[in-house]
């Protein structure tokens, strides 16, 4: 989505070689014009399926899906990342390591907001290792639901998430796709 | 606004006699057509006022924000709990006391994305005691930007969150405010 991309030139900063920061448009302010663009997109890529629930996790992740679940008017549910140890078995749970922070958190989503046979979208705000997009596949997994789709704002295309989640059997959409950082810009994959 | 007191009649939970819990539709999973005819009310109450910025705090806050934002075609600036003692001086923080957690949060905004003399609406999801609209308003005072008002989907009256912004000049908007829970159901306040 060549708006993102110059976007992504304009205004991220790249720090320690491999994180991207998105500060000004995606991940602390946001653009809501660049973000109802993107997710026009993200559906256009998924036109022929019927999406019954949109899925994210908290917190950067929520306003790229509440873009996309507005404009199908589908409930958007977003896991939570618990604190606690001890969750009820009325949720489902995965373990998510965070690759900007490098910690492990256990998210949950209530039982009563995942239902088998629903077809979910699964929306982020970026896609690195994969680990979110793992995690709630999981989820998607032990509610019975079907994934039909990931779909992220924005993909370092050199960290290996995408053939993860493809090798699960998940399609995968992506705003932007870097595939490098050279002489400290962004280098974008053709797609 | 009539559609949201019913949403909370039919699907809101009373734990404990002063926590409504609303994750069917605004916590936990969000449903959308509410959340922009939420916005609309909320902007239409605000209709004679420039806004240059929406203002909320992470998580529950991001999606009602958002769905204000994007109609007015404003950036949305959501402030961070930081988890981290150390905090830089190019951030506002404030302290805010969550009522249903019962914890209190160190919240930090970027110098970067508010501006002296930019009007900015405060958006977020609940108001009780109103500490949350007490800290952002800190934050925006620190920034020298003029809060022209506070918005929120549900208020609990009871809990003296609104006396507390009027008293520093903020206008309030609430889309359903609760005057009391009576036999274990909301008792709103006319409006």
């Amino acid at each position: 989505m060549k708006l993102l991309e110059e976007k992504i030139l304009k205004d991220g900063k790249i720090l320690n070689n491999d994180i991207l920061k998105v500060d000004s448009f995606l991940n602390h302010q946001i653009d809501p014009v660049l973000i109802d663009s993107l997710a026009e997109d993200m559906l256009n890529f998924f036109k022929n399926q019927r999406i019954d629930k949109v899925l994210t996790i908290e917190t950067s992740g929520i306003a790229v899906a509440y873009a996309v679940a507005r404009i199908i008017k589908a409930p958007l549910v977003f896991a939570k990342k618990s604190k606690s140890a001890t969750v009820g078995d009325d949720v489902f749970t995965a373990e998510i390591k965070s690759f900007t922070r490098n910690l492990v958190s256990k998210v949950t989503v209530s039982n009563k907001y995942l239902k088998e046979g629903e077809n979910v979208l699964i929306v982020d705000d970026f896609l690195a290792e994969g680990n979110a997009g793992l995690g709630l596949l999981s989820i998607c997994n032990q509610a019975k639901a079907n994934v039909i789709g990931f779909a992220t704002a924005i993909e370092k295309g050199f960290q290996g998430g995408r053939k993860k989640l493809e090798d699960n059997g998940v399609k995968v959409y992506s705003g932007a796709i870097i595939k490098a950082f050279e002489n400290n810009k962004p280098v974008f994959e053709e797609q």
